[in-house]
């Protein structure tokens, strides 16, 4: 595998795909994992284990989690919800499996009505249930605390609340911490506190980001946190994203656009950025009314742009 | 004068209008204006004294001019491509003149059709008229290095060309010097090492950035310069803007998501951000074809949002 200075998963499959009205089919959504992965983006979370009677667009959830494990190289994850969505990845054999809990008690009501507490005992089980499979059967375990920045019910969160379930979750059994702005209210100066106050609490734990772009800030929200030591950002292709139950909340950050600056910033991501920006047609194709956001792809790289990689080299 | 921590000044009138091929009537630039300076944006670049045959949406410099002047506690700053531009500007009252040359030779020489070192000469002459006024008459003196991160003609700009025209704008008695990303290419890796390098170079003497969003980094390079102690940003609103002589180039950053980020960061701006936001109507309506940007506009304020200011006082 390709050693990157800086992972980049994508999430549009499941974040933002997740309010979108119209069923993108299986295949096509295949089309996308594949293309994108041939890209160079080794992580992609491809669906979600919630029931379809929920999120209708998540009910191929077993066909395109079985075909991206056709995709060599890939890892391949998926939202889970609660036990019962973590029994369903592992019967399919997703490998890596993300549990989101929300740091705001209104928001985690809301979204999944359970108590912060009653989130945690979930996680706990989830990874109990991991823990028995024999070795190559365990999927990696995510703890992700959504609106850790931000509540779109509350407002401002408590970091202390943040670094509270962050050290709950990793006590847990976390592979890793995903603190996410669930609904786009960060700035450079709340990532750099929150994200500092995480890692300094979890130790060696991987603390990944996941920023929506929803006030402009996302990008300078990625380089507050690359000055914190994160090495691992969530973001959509064409921005692509959202949450049903925030009310406001637009796109992920915008996958084309991470990559390009990571990039220019001289941090390889393994990302061949042409192709990926190719990966958009798949979408457009199959989604023409979905909104796409990107400026690399509106602008284009810049005059004799050189990536990273050989820049380096050189 | 209300403190702030941050300076934003607008330069959507020049910047953000000099390549749109519909005239916005004086009377509605007049109009954005005062509304922007009763929001609180205290500095305007209200216009540019090119020959309006060269750029037909600044036939009207001297009515904007003056009209601008009349609006108590606002610094009127207009663009001046050479020394009878600056002779225009002193002749109306203009409070401040914003020279620019470009740090790369391709891009000064299809801008302004000259050598960088003539262009230097250019400013020396101007501060040495500007000196010869009356105190009460002399207007500042801005000294703009455009391409200063990147060149759409020559791709990426040595550092050291930056450094030196800085010293030689800042020598020559400029009284900032405004460092450029005119065509979007910069990132936060690159802000940092540009503008510490002529922070370093330069003294005392404020460094403003001036920043495009053509390419998604806008506001993660402003985090960047704050970092280096830049305390003056150019923006416009609703991200208006671009350079005719730049392809690819589209607009500056928005001056209503950097306000809202600059006053999440806890950074007093002086501006009111409802009052900004609804400046946008009149651009609207006065150019109906133009394409305005913005995250804040369509997202809104985060819930229980506190601005900088009161969150200071509580």
């Amino acid at each position: 595998m390709k050693q990157v200075d800086v992972m980049v998963r994508e999430v549009g499959l499941r974040d933002g795909l997740q309010i979108h009205p119209t069923f993108m089919p299986t295949e096509q959504k295949l089309a996308w994992i594949a293309a994108e992965s041939a890209a160079g983006v080794a992580e992609i979370e491809v669906t979600s284990y919630v029931p379809p009677k929920l999120i209708p667009q998540f009910a191929d959830a077993e066909a395109v989690t079985r075909g991206a494990l056709e995709i060599p190289g890939l890892l391949v994850a998926a939202l889970i919800p609660n036990l019962r969505g973590a029994e369903r990845g592992v019967t399919l054999g997703a490998r890596k499996l993300n549990f989101v809990m929300s740091v705001s008690r209104t928001h985690n009501q809301k979204n999944v009505r359970r108590e912060r507490e009653e989130s945690v005992a979930d996680f706990k089980n989830i990874v109990a249930m991991v823990r028995a499979l024999p070795a190559a059967q365990r999927p990696l375990v995510g703890g992700g605390l959504s609106t850790a920045l931000g509540c779109s019910y509350e407002g401002r969160v408590s970091v202390d609340d943040v670094v509270r379930y962050a050290v709950q979750l990793a006590e847990a059994g976390a592979d890793e911490i995903v603190v996410a702005d669930t609904v786009g209210y960060a700035d450079p100066v709340q990532v750099r506190t929150v994200f500092k106050a995480v890692i300094a609490a979890v130790g060696t734990l991987p603390v990944a980001a996941h920023f929506h772009d929803t006030r402009g800030t996302g990008l300078a929200n990625v380089s507050a946190a690359l000055e914190c030591g994160v090495r691992r950002f969530d973001a959509s292709l064409a921005g692509l994203g959202g949450c049903p139950f925030a009310p406001g909340a637009s796109g992920n950050i915008v996958m084309d656009d991470l990559c390009f600056m990571l990039d220019s910033m001289g941090l390889v991501t393994g990302v061949d950025l042409e192709s990926l920006l190719k990966v958009r047609e798949i979408v457009r194709t199959a989604l023409p009314d979905i909104e796409m956001h990107g400026a690399i792809a509106r602008a284009g790289l810049p005059q004799n742009y050189v990536n990273a990689d050989a820049r380096r080299a050189a």
